[in-house]
């Protein structure tokens, strides 16, 4: 059966839609009640590895503001997981990976087969939302990028600077680049069985690539991001966001990416001259923005897609929203993309 | 009396030089075994409030390092204490005010007379280093950017977002301006005042402008850099350094400033086609290639200096250094740029 709300695919191949597609990168989670609701009696990981749950989540914003797109309630961290590495998740307090990958034989010592049966209850949560989204909107899937990856795997938890991470990479670029296509490699898989799983769309979030020089994002990140995009680009349209990396726009306009996310830190008009006219541009929002007024909000929203065009681009923010944004200006967001009627 | 190495002024007023000059931003500090030893002894703004041991501090990185400038021990937060705001430094943790800017009241209250009074412990530190520099090398003295300044005015402490700060400036953008131009205003006398008692070179850190869209970085931030570069530049040549702002370029090549400040996330030659040749470029080393080695450090440094160009260019970090750089890491950084020898 096809979808009744086929926007989002649509604008990734390119085509005459009368408005752009929406939804907000975080959408399902945190700034809604209901999700705070099972946040408080369920842990993260049982939410995520439960399918119901992570369905029920997933079909929240769906439901209730109004997206043009669901995205899979689940986490990057799942990958360094199943391939075998201890992650904890403190609520409110970001990752920690307590054994970090130093050296050859930590690498060696990771698991990169049956990755789609480790990770079987994301395919299971993503064919259980197919199903309840009865082909009411696409289904995005997706995944962290091996860079973003790397830098968890090394550092062991956020940082400023990743400084770790960094200089793993920088003084054994034989090691980073066997780590990162280990990585990839696991990633291809991961994302080809959630296309078969029923994801329509899929994402790759690189959300440290920003902290790299383009010399260094070109060498650590972007033949990885790529050979993603290579690879799984048959299955399902991809979508790159590599955040804050917008010096690769042009490189990654020319890639089999259906899509690149970018944040706000680049004009409409720029960001389209970097990357042509054959890739669908997503964002750029800034979320704080969503803090302001329903009424400020339509305004500023109705200018970004002025800026950006109804073509080859989806509207959503920059970043993730926060969990500060009450519902209704989040929903404003949306509505004011579903109101949106060319001049 | 004339100063013995005044590459710096020469790069900064587009004179030709044999070799780029070179310093690094937070040169002055916690990497430096010496430093450590003051701060296990005194607290932050004791160090920072007695000219000698500023004075000691900021002679440190000239004397171990040999770098071509000093740039006074201080911080940016001295500002809104001047102001009248309560500022508390916890080592390692970062600032924290406990009582923000809400409202027009709270602006009111702000202290904006005498303010060379309340900071003459900074111009009585750069008149000591002056002296006791004994015009080795150029001083730099130094402030917060309005926009940077206002994020911890009104959010209170460090931010990966600094939404309330950005909500309050897109939603009360009145009072948003009225607090800029206070701080601005205190700004422009305190740099002066840095000027009159030795400083040869003003930077402003706008470390937060990165956060910022285009268009709101030229609501919120530039037209206050701008106002700063104006007023300050016929004391001092001003340095303008607005992190990730790399789409202001052209706009800050066209202003009065006689350098900016660039990170690392643009080429050279991008940055450079951006800034035009009116303007000084100063940086962009990735402070984390600093934990390499100092083989690959100077090789490395050769290559940014390659790309840069002898010309207009302070050779300097994107960033600050970091506590974990060993000191003969930060001198091999410094000497390949002494080294430097065009082909």
């Amino acid at each position: 059966m096809s979808l009744q709300n086929d926007l989002l695919l649509k604008a990734l191949r390119g085509e005459d839609v009368s408005r752009p597609p929406v939804w907000m990168m975080r959408q399902a989670g945190r700034y809604l009640p209901d999700y705070i609701k099972l946040r408080n009696r369920y842990d993260f990981f049982t939410r995520v590895q439960t399918p119901e749950l992570a369905c029920e989540i997933t079909l929240q914003p769906v439901d209730q503001v109004g997206v043009d797109a669901a995205i899979i309630f689940s986490d990057i961290l799942v990958i360094p997981q199943a391939m075998g590495m201890t992650v904890l998740m403190e609520e409110g307090k970001g990752p920690l990976l307590p054994e970090v990958i130093k050296n050859q034989a930590d690498i060696d010592a990771l698991i990169t087969t049956e990755v789609e049966d480790r990770l079987s209850y994301v395919t299971a949560a993503l064919s259980l939302t197919k199903k309840e989204l009865n082909n009411r909107v696409p289904l995005i899937g997706f995944a962290g990028a091996p860079w973003t990856l790397l830098c968890y795997m090394v550092e062991g938890k956020g940082s400023k600077t990743f400084e770790k991470a960094k200089q793993f990479c920088f003084t054994q670029p034989e090691l980073a680049h066997a780590l990162l296509q280990k990585i990839t490699d696991v990633t291809i898989l991961y994302l080809k069985a959630q296309a078969k799983a029923g994801a329509d769309v899929l994402q790759v979030f690189d959300s440290w690539s920003g902290m790299l020089s383009p010399h260094d994002f070109k060498t650590f990140a972007q033949p990885y991001l790529i050979q993603i995009a290579d690879a799984v680009s048959p299955h399902a349209p991809v979508i790159l966001f590599p955040k804050g990396s917008w010096y690769a726009l042009t490189d990654i306009g020319n890639s089999s990416a259906a899509g690149i996310g970018i944040d706000w830190s680049i004009t409409p008009e720029m960001a389209r001259k970097m990357a042509g006219n054959n890739i669908t541009i997503q964002g750029n929002f800034d979320p704080a923005k969503l803090l302001t007024s329903p009424t400020q909000i339509k305004k500023e929203v109705t200018e970004m897609i002025d800026a950006f065009g109804t073509t080859r681009y989806i509207a959503n923010l920059g970043h993730g929203i926060t969990p500060n944004v009450p519902v209704d200006h989040a929903k404003a967001f949306v509505d004011a993309v579903k109101e949106y009627s060319r001049k």
